[in-house]
């Protein structure tokens, strides 16, 4: 027996995905190109045989992967989730996984709902052939305990201009930074930075810049100066996109979780 | 300066590789395959302009990976080794790495001086897309407990017929397992073993074996009536090759370490 709710035409579903950014030009949709949104609109396609549009919590470039992705879309179909989540996963590439399969209230948006994100960029202490999709090796050494210092700095509220790509197209640099957690092992250094809003870049540019503190180059405290500079040209490089993993979007409760 | 010994017209090369499986039909050479002898040979002939045969410590099946194999060989050029080991690495595809190069007495052979190799398997606890490369999710839950439990029955001298592929040209399976190791997390458990021989497919047949003690199908105790039974039917099914690394080859102190 169904109840009325279930008789609705339209179902608002919510996706959590991993996938491994390697081969893929990005998360966003683009012609010629293989992205993570367009093999998984052709697998929804080969599902339901509807042209469904997904909307992802953001967009990834190319080379990052993601552990946790939420995507949220609309669909008349009505295949049980099991069915649904099991279905996809058989149709998409071995590089893309659909974990979790979740009806949701129509309100829900996989990106306007999202209230946080939390990334996570693994930094290799030596050259690895074994994981080099997974992590990256700066080619020097680094000190890690001025990097923790110096990322404290970046807690809080703050315009962040000089952490953006130059040709981010917005003029609103502010968000807040509300966690960064460092897990390092004897091969590997781990950074997790939890924001409610991330630039172009964003993450490359903070860990480009803590490197900088990490060779002895910059002092831990410089980072409070190149943050208010809002110049770009004051922080360091953009560090290469295989160490990036979107890790987790959070949602207020009762939105989707 | 040179001194005498700098002048002999052969040296012998200990060559430490880390290479990652997956791309590779195996370490041996092979007509018109991508093999890891392959690609080192190829490399070593840009390097010196002379034909170099390689002997390796041991073969790897297609898609088992390397932390630390061992190979040595014998040729007359008498580049430093940093810039011999610098020149592999820049000639080398990426999925290769010579982690070290090392000038050894005339008497070693990579082989032949091996005491003992240790081999590590991974199992995930669930399915993954990043790392699917290096590791293998056996699809079901198994209990670690009880197959730490059924692998000491490996530990000492047996004759391992019942754990060798079908066809091995070999008779006498006899070898000495010296130790086993286990490390589990929450998302993957590590089986790591050394011996002082091993046949072909003997680590993926023992794990295969182990996990029908963790599936609750064989109690720990059956093990060692497998192994006495030298019968290959007795055990379990030999599993994926992308778990499985060979982690170290050990020598004896004064050959090559």
């Amino acid at each position: 027996m169904l109840n009325e709710e279930e008789q609705e035409p339209f179902r608002t579903i919510k996706l959590t995905i991993e996938y491994d950014g390697t081969h893929f030009s990005g998360w966003q949709i683009q012609p010629r190109k293989r992205t993570v949104q367009g093999e998984i609109e052709k697998a929804l396609f080969c599902l339901t045989q509807q042209r469904i549009k997904i909307t992802g919590a953001g967009r990834t470039d190319a080379g990052v992967h993601a552990l946790g992705m939420v995507a949220s879309l609309r669909c008349s179909n009505h295949l049980p989730l099991s069915a649904f989540e099991q279905g996809m996963n058989n149709l998409l590439p071995e590089d893309i996984r659909i974990n979790k399969a979740e009806d949701v209230d129509s309100s829900f948006n996989a990106r306007k709902s999202a209230v946080s994100r939390t990334y996570r960029y693994v930094l290799y202490r030596t050259k690895r052939v074994i994981g080099r999709q997974y992590g990256w090796w700066p080619k020097r050494e680094f000190s890690v305990e001025p990097m923790k210092e110096a990322s404290k700095y970046l807690i809080g509220g703050h315009r962040w201009n000089a952490f953006a790509k130059s040709n981010e197209v917005t003029d609103d640099f502010f968000s807040q930074v509300l966690d960064i957690r460092w897990h390092s092992t004897e091969d590997q250094v781990c950074f997790e930075i939890t924001a409610n809003r991330f630039f172009h870049h964003m993450v490359r540019i903070i860990l480009g810049t803590l490197l900088e503190v990490g060779y002895g180059k910059l002092v831990p405290e410089a980072i409070e100066g190149i943050i208010k500079s809002r110049n770009r040209t004051k922080a360091g490089q953009t560090i290469p996109p295989q160490g990036l993993f979107l890790v987790k979007v959070n949602y207020n409760k009762g939105l989707g979780e």
